[in-house]
């Protein structure tokens, strides 16, 4: 029995005693959670109770951004020593899967995802994890940095596979989290400069702070326009849909250069309109991402060289007993906060 | 003034002379006409008058599937001479545009294209056309196939843009001539097999005569089950869709496996209905296809290497003073018909 | 206690009872050997004891490229059953080690590999493996096929690294078993046409059976002057290097197209002397294989397909109790063999 | 006629008026040149009157790192206009080509190039350039960050090349000017950091300055160590070759972590020692530089955003009348030069 923040059903949280598994395995290690990220979708789950088939029909531990402490290793470890300041992959593949040998197991069906129904997240002191998917931190990165490395990693994902060419330039639709850190991903990872957009203006203010990020609030003529004028009438290389919104897909392909690329990181919720002849007269490749795949030691090294900087994100900073709070202000949505952060106690 | 096939206007043709360009360019050929394709753009040209945005405001010569003989050639050409029997790319671009200089021809602007007013095409004993966009057919590669080569180079596009790895399996949606032309190419192009898919059976027949391609007719449970069936429940590597039909994009990655491909060839005449979530938990690639470059040489490799015989798709051949029923004929689309040609004078 | 052939030291072999593992992991299935291959490794450790690092300093059970038969699948695993005719990867990799979970799980250094030092082989009636590198042959593959998947893997991992485009035009130097499934997985995996060169002429004469493989012998003026005469003075799209002789690779890059792809299968005992600048001015990609990964299923595929036809590739077949004589007849290296099999009792 | 400095054999140099071609395409434009940074090969022109097969034996204007501004356009050209200030690549391809068909226009065999015997070079006032080889500079980019252009964009062709992953670690040997603007190309392009590798440690001292490269001087355990400790035991994920020494080439791949890449910029005189086996069991990809393509735009791109800052690489900046000197000073070959420039009058 451990103490854990419990979604108990729609709109009810509680901290309490829970049943979670404490047998270490060979390949496993055991970790002293330090921070957890609250993510739109722990919110989700949260206010609505459940997200497409996922349905929490069962009291649930939120959480899946974590950092930690290595505290005790399993008989075959041997990368990760007790003392290990690290951060988790939530999801853990079948290693043995089709998808997994591919490379590619963030899309291995036998995925078991935490605090996705039924898998409990990581809202509680100590969790035990597979090696192979807890990464150390280096010394000057801290465990708030360490627990942003999840949402991070999806950006890093999007500009991974939209194979950004040395001094590209970048147009990232929508502003919240996950837009930001894709755009600070792409310009990390080769971008000479990235555009973002959002129909909010309070949403672009942090992300305007960064050197080689545009912002773009709407105008006269539409984001075509634009980015036609940002660009001397070329498009953008790398167009990366991070809004899920509907009306973002219509005429998407107009934004993007003659045999750029389109990646689409957000996820719609319902099926929305493409128009296929304008992708094709262009020749435009399309990009999916979901989750995210060996990226996060590149994350990590990208934290820790100083190239890029996530503290600007971390909002605001809760002790585990104000989860609840915490929850509730994440629920608020307020168009100013990027990312609020529990910490477990030390 | 040059005697050859004109579109007046909508549903009226003449063979008739016509003023057309003679000069001979230092980086022209000059071609005698053998025999040309009657492509489905011909067709809609004539019978409607218009392709989206491109109208039929003049009399203009149809037809850009060709192949003949060199007669002439410019001071600077040294790749031709005269006597070499050839076949022509029927887009020229601006070599120094941005797009030629990546190596994307295709969609460069300000690409000219045959028979795509208010550009002439090539129904018409002789024209004058780069040599850079003129290609040597080898002695086996007869002028009926050398007129093959263009519609076959949009498959080959498809192929090429598809990154096909050896053994993969193909889908082809849309057993019309682009789509077998397609299916073809993906076979010589590396997959093991390529099951082709359309809802008219008897457009299947000739598709199901080449050694390596499936037809596949609708089944109860949909194309999406016959497709799991067929690869072990995994889905196929590279789905082709060649149909241009709304119905064929809703469920499309649903027949990708997990990482696959998706091309979109087919141009579908209105915006259509994705379901990007699909897409996105696949992590599916998606590209288009624009006409084609740089593989006009490639698909003569294939055809003179026997690995494709084009010869079973050319339904019947016309003499070049039959033009009208010829194009009558394409007109009336027979499910059997794929590809009609046109021999001009010896 | 089970038989097999083993080789006790260099040049000395007995068939005779050793002690094998024998127990059934959750994850692995029990395989009935049908029919197991004979390799050049094999041979070089019968005849050397050794293979660079890997020495063989206690008995060993020699044979990597097999098929047979499932009898017996571990609580785990849904993909096998009893009774399926499947074919084995002899490489065990570590699922979780960072090589792995790239999708690149031949290069991880932890691999275990049948028959090279001081892991057994399979040439012994029955072995434990596990299911994920198992692979079920279909109906109309043999098992002499199945065991031609090893050897012919080799070749789809070149083709695969080459990124063959849909017509390319292949080189392969080298005409040896590996030389000929490399060239045979190029023409299937999209090379229009492959010329395949040796300087001993009866290795090319199977080889030039095949449509669409050219043999080259050595002739006047050296295999570059061949090869631009086979182009237009172009070079070929992809060369592969299957000899591993050092000879063949100071001139290699001359072989090659301005922006071409050199691929090195051989393993040259010795460095060897590279024309870098060559390279470059060429700006040639260079890719490297080591065995393979993720191509079974490929490999499979296209000898299910009819695409690939291995069978005139096997020499000849010998009875499990003949064993040391076949051993022996493949140590005498004869020009006109390509591969010697080896049939366990039915 | 006008002035130029003119190589009139080995080691003598004239400012002088000579013969330069003055007539304006339709597709050129008029350039008065502003910058011209002095290369490696023009030093090397004046020391030893050839490189390899290009033998200097009539007098030939020097120079080919240039920028300036628009002061005449020709009548087909509107993607510029007098007054705009520019930059040049010097390398003018058949834009008809075989080569520059395809995008690959550096490789192209037909390629005249600025300052290659008999090519004059742009060390004058005024030059004729086609505009599709002219780059516009925005306002905050200089002249003399102009002039820097050209070195640069070999370092952003070998990152292009290398295909960086986000968040990749490099390893630049050699830290020569082309070794220094690799490391930064490869930073800008999505490596996290870059370790820079020189046997002279003055030449790492401006190197050491930019945030995310890390100088390696030659230290006991060699590089291979220096590199597996900064790299927890796996290897650099991309390894630049800029020396051209013939030291580096025996254990390049020693460097690099499975599957990694090693791109071979620097030229080495004579064939160098590969050792092929290596590379192949870590299947590292190697890629070759030429020059570049396609890179003008994203070079300036990376400039103007402020992400690469060239100016501490400006060593030196000449009058044209002190042309002599400054070649003079470059054949010093000091280490701790980078990069000397010539102004041309205003």
């Amino acid at each position: 029995m451990a103490k854990a923040l419990v979604l108990e059903k729609t709109r009810q949280l509680s901290i309490r005693e829970i049943d979670l598994p404490r047998t270490l395995g060979p390949n496993d290690v055991r970790v002293k959670i330090a921070t957890v990220g609250i993510c739109g979708s722990d919110v989700h789950y949260y206010t609505h109770g459940r997200i497409g088939p996922f349905v929490v029909d069962a009291p649930m531990v939120l959480g899946h951004e974590a950092s930690g402490t290595v505290t005790e290793i399993g008989a075959n470890v041997t990368a990760l020593a007790p003392g290990d300041r690290v951060c988790m992959e939530p999801g853990i593949p079948d290693p043995n899967s089709r998808a997994s040998k591919l490379g590619l197991y963030n899309v291995d069906p036998a995925v078991i995802f935490w605090a996705t129904p039924p898998v409990h997240g990581c809202l509680t002191p100590e969790v035990i994890h597979p090696a192979a998917y807890t990464y150390k931190l280096p010394d000057n990165v801290s465990f708030a940095e360490g627990a942003m490395v999840e949402p991070f990693a999806i950006g890093m994902q999007a500009a991974a596979r939209a194979k950004i060419a040395p001094g590209d330039v970048g147009l990232v639709i929508g502003a919240g989290p996950i837009g930001i850190l894709t755009a600070l991903a792409a310009l990390a990872g080769g971008c000479a400069r990235v555009m973002i957009f959002d129909v909010v203006p309070d949403k672009l203010t942090t992300a305007a702070t960064y050197a080689g990020i545009e912002a773009l609030a709407p105008a006269g003529g539409g984001l075509a326009d634009q980015v036609m004028r940002a660009t001397q009438n070329w498009g953008a290389d790398v167009v990366f849909e991070c809004s899920g919104h509907p009306s973002a897909f219509p005429r998407i392909f107009h934004h993007a250069r003659p045999g750029g690329c389109v990646v689409f990181v957000g996820m719609p919720v319902e099926p929305v309109t493409f128009d296929v002849v304008t992708a094709q007269t262009k020749e435009l490749r399309m990009e999916t991402v979901f989750r995210y795949a060996n990226v996060y030691d590149r994350a990590i090294e990208l934290i820790a060289s100083g190239k890029i900087d996530l503290n600007p994100l971390i909002s605001e900073t809760y002790a585990f007993a104000d989860s609840i709070p915490a929850f509730e202000r994440a629920a608020e949505a307020r168009p100013t906060d990027i990312k609020l952060q529990i910490e477990l106690p030390r």
